[in-house]
């Protein structure tokens, strides 16, 4: 079959198409053909990172397809549409996905937007209520409102809370984007000072929870924007990840809860609790239009060089997909 | 009535003796007649900060005594033995206490027991469970194991959780004591570094929670000791607070949730529902001895100059407690 592998731990120079054996299923895993991939940050990292075997790299950790052998599962049937987390290997023609984190995939998505929902939904699922614990009308600060992350969130955040959603981004183009998302208050943080702003906004009370993708070059900001008993989830370092000084007292004076996270080092329980919660809050408002899959572009799997560029580049609003 | 208070913000020699109006009720306030109370750190940064109206402020958090005017209370009697957390005045013949903190004192302690508990073991049950969600079995690592909040932090970790107790003192003497109420890994942070014993001694994966009094000088050594999905209170700045480097990816790739806190500057209903269910899971073990008060030393309180000496000095294994 066909799949994206590495010549060598690298640049998105390195990406290679090449032909693989089907995915052998272990107890418990769907067999997917997959239709669509979406490409993550965290592709990138294992496309510059894997060493010392790069033949072995099986990019890609979300699909959306048809499952083609259930593997005796008993919830699924061949021909199911689905989407949901793969652990690797989701650029190529066939994908294994754990059959108790599979999601179905509502009638009224395409199989495009399907793949720019699990990893990015899920994301921001977890980050806002199980580690940020968001509660009904709190205020959050969402950096990088226009990402991947930053477009589920924004609508996560209004759709199941009724937030108050303030936003940081580069354009106003981004900014009227996540406005029609549902976002109250934008920031270009080219041209306005972020912490002034959510002082004004916020009566200088703070922000009750702030999604951050970007790490040292905001940390000063984020501090003073950060209201007392906030939480602060990081989630990236866009923005550098080394701190040249920090007094630790203000996280004792605010009382702040500052936690890191990633999702694809998870376990498969986590991945499956995760992703079984997403669906049962979030399904019907998919099927219904209230939550959408926001699609940047499209590129065919053979222009996965093209895909991962534009990605580096943080050009795009919402997601990019893989069409296999 | 005599009460301690401060002549101008600064060292122990501020502290004078006083006679003070009695308090007035406000509703829902109980009047105690304070037999002896708790001396803290959060009464030496009171004394020292205190700033511009030094004639007004009034030491001290927590007291015990007897309760002298219910207030129309239904839940006390004129008599009643009780023991709790004070918005301030603590250090006097008379204090208001809010009757939904006050917590009834076990018939098998004293006064001076009495106010050795609220604000140690209130702030160990918060920062062990509320903050730090400690699990059944888990590991956690408590500097300074022999302070008053050490002290009983030990104990409910082992009692209420059955945890794996690791602990940091300056001295073998604390360390035994740390050892006698339950400790079982004992490291003596002037001879050992506690990061290279805490890999040993968990096999690489290090503890689940940090209880961290000391901030900036651990810090490093605290990121190589927690395990992954660890939390870490911040609840002291004993080692400083300035950090001049950090590198934030660490709190990422360990997915480390780091959270300030304190007590005192808390609001009135959190103190009440974490009195409440400290005096829930901790009278019968207080009844039955399982869990002890740890008073080092008892000082009339005329002598509150020579108690905060020597708590500055950090000789103190447990409470260090005025008598009135």
């Amino acid at each position: 079959m066909k799949a994206v592998g590495i010549k060598a731990a690298g640049d998105s120079s390195q990406l290679v198409l090449v032909d693989r054996k089907q995915p052998t299923l272990s107890k418990g895993e769907l067999l997917i053909e997959v239709e669509a991939a979406g490409v993550n940050r965290t592709d990138i990292l294992t496309r510059e990172r894997s060493t010392p075997t790069p033949e072995q790299v099986e990019l890609g950790i979300e699909v959306a397809g048809r499952v083609l052998d259930t593997n005796a599962s008993d919830k699924f049937s061949v021909g199911d549409r689905v989407m949901g987390l793969v652990n690797g290997g989701g650029y190529a023609e066939l994908a294994k996905l754990p059959a108790d984190r599979a999601i179905p995939l509502p009638h009224a998505l395409s199989y495009i937007e399907g793949a720019a929902i699990p990893e990015v939904f899920a994301t921001a699922y977890q980050t806002l209520f199980w580690i940020g614990g968001l509660k009904e009308n709190e205020t959050v600060l969402i950096h990088a409102g226009a990402s991947g992350v930053g477009t589920a969130a924004i609508q996560l955040a209004k759709q199941l809370k009724h937030a108050r959603v303030i936003v940081t981004a580069g354009s106003q183009e981004k900014l009227d984007f996540c406005k029609q998302l549902g976002a109250d208050v934008l920031i270009n943080y080219k041209e306005e000072n972020f912490a002034s702003v959510i002082s004004k906004e916020t009566k200088t009370k703070g922000v009750d929870l702030i999604l951050d993708f970007i790490g040292a070059s905001y940390w000063e900001k984020n501090l003073e924007s950060i209201a007392i008993d906030g939480r602060w989830v990081l989630i990236g370092t866009l923005g550098g990840y080394e701190l040249s000084s920090f007094n630790i007292s203000s996280l004792l004076q605010k009382r702040i809860q500052l936690t890191g996270t990633l999702l694809t080092p998870r376990s498969d329980s986590y991945k499956a609790k995760l992703s079984q919660e997403l669906a049962y809050q979030t399904l019907p408002l998919f099927e219904n239009k209230t939550l959408k899959p926001i699609v940047d572009t499209i590129f065919p799997i053979e222009k996965v060089k093209d895909a991962h560029d534009y990605m580096e580049a943080s050009k795009n609003i919402g997601k990019i997909i893989l069409s296999v």
